[in-house]
């Protein structure tokens, strides 16, 4: 069931007239400190702050007209229930967001400023997605997950999709992993369009699921979700594993200390707003010279809605 | 002795193989704040951070190969200096920077990183001069003006011309104006390359020696320099003054309240680490419904240096 060549070309038509082709950005200053010539490419720049955007809308077009018509429904507390909502609203069609009640409030008024209905409910899993089943009987609304759906991941390849386009014999591409949706569609993408270029996937080693799931062969589970990465801390999905398997050539785990450096580094030199998350994937390719030395690198910045009152530099 | 056409474009194929061509963002959300459809010309992400690259790339260009082998002297404390020891460097020519005792670490450790060679003085303007007109004397050393000399006037210029090729029809182009070198560029570059467009200016209430000056017809000057936008402290030039009163539409003052409201939409929203000065731009285009609603603006945002460890939200 992995996706053909073609079944991301139709993705990519779905999703390119909806996002912003993000800039590819560089820098000597981060070329010396990570020891490898990067190119930086931008879903920070993204609509609503982030890559999200390309697997919500690609998941929305690739629906039928009746259910397109019921509206979708998603539960999230982060960018992906911000890219539903705005994805869509520019479709034109209902988007219920699931949130847990605790939800912080920027993200609550983002989710509505994009139009979407929030239904709130208790911060478990379990009530989360008794609360989204419920919109699906009750709308006939159409479930879309975060990270562990084809189409999802289909819209997500498309950042490397346009990376590769935009840059000349890289050699590694590098995106975070933390659900696994930005890392499948990566490495699909650059299976398929990249000229001998190899993936690497780039998570915390306080949740490194999808390290040891590599290592082991099945998918394991993270006892503690303590990153600054607030993006990663979800788990691995069985969607996304065995594209990982097939096509990540391997992951570079990184400490919370690392983290918050390339992030400052990422702010101060590149001078753009990432969140800790996009920070993950530049760490990765200074921990691993081994692997990254002196090579062209391209790195996928997943995002930048960040809590200006809380940073941690 | 205001330039011709042919200046500026001369100036731009000086300029053009040492900087990025940076990219030109926008935002639905900002357009929706400010009333009108914005263009950003993101100078922030050029090298060393700033617009200024632009004016001491060409203004070291313009040099003859024996002015070039002597070097070249500026007194700064902030983007001009590094400008000057990065351009210098990329031209291996030698660049001496007077900066007062009191600056702060990072910015003489930043004029050191990129090669120059830093020399303390008194933090007086005087004390500024004196030792920049010794090191003329003592090396033969060329001294280049932060922004009332018009070969910085002319690689400024190169900013607006590029937005101006990257977009269609703008009826305005707005820039920070301080010293008068961005403006005055950007002025004379939309006189030759635009489309009935017009450039205003953009000036902090505390600080507006630049719209008094055109009120009255004389350069006038500050009693204070109490603004947030520290890259706007500076007085008006009398090269730059002519420049403006030919070619400028007006300029529009805003208070420090509505600089760091925009300054910290344009981190929010549009993920972009941007300098106070930059947000006088945006800012002055909400300020002034009358002339922007609904109009297709460009705006120049001149830096990114920032300390983010002082910021003010």
């Amino acid at each position: 069931m992995i996706p053909v060549k073609q079944d991301l070309l139709d993705a990519y038509t779905r999703v390119k007239p909806w996002v912003h082709r993000t800039p590819i950005l560089t820098s000597h200053q981060l070329n010396d400190w990570a020891g490898a010539t990067l190119c930086f490419k931008c879903e920070n720049l993204q609509k609503m702050g982030a890559f999200k955007m390309r697997g919500a809308v690609n998941a929305i077009q690739s629906l039928q007209a009746e259910q397109k018509k019921a509206g979708v429904v998603t539960h999230s507390s982060g960018n992906f229930g911000q890219a539903v909502a705005l994805a869509a609203k520019n479709l034109g069609i209902p988007a219920y967001i699931v949130m847990p009640n605790n939800a912080p409030e920027v993200k609550v008024a983002a989710v509505k400023g994009y139009g979407g209905e929030v239904i709130f409910c208790e911060p478990t899993l379990q009530a989360r997605e008794t609360a989204a089943n419920e919109i699906v009987k009750r709308y006939g609304a159409t479930f879309l997950h975060p990270s562990n759906q084809i189409e999802v991941i289909l819209g997500n390849a498309s950042a490397a999709l346009e990376l590769l386009e935009d840059t000349t014999q890289l050699e590694y591409v590098v995106s975070p992993v933390g659900g696994g949706g930005l890392l499948a569609g990566t490495a699909l993408a650059v299976h398929y369009f990249g000229n001998g270029t190899k993936t690497v996937g780039a998570e915390p080693q306080n949740v490194d699921d999808a390290y040891r799931s590599l290592q082991s062969g099945k998918i394991e589970d993270n006892e503690a979700t303590n990153t600054i990465a607030d993006g990663l801390r979800t788990h691995l999905g069985d969607v996304n594993f065995p594209i990982l398997k097939e096509y990540v050539d391997g992951i570079v785990r990184v400490t919370e200390e690392e983290i918050v450096e390339a992030m400052k580094l990422l702010w101060e030199r590149m001078k753009i707003v990432v969140e800790p998350s996009s920070a993950v994937a530049l760490a990765a390719v200074r921990k691993d010279p081994e692997r990254f030395a002196n090579k062209k690198v391209g790195i996928i910045l997943s995002g930048g809605n960040v809590d200006l009152s809380k940073l941690p530099f």
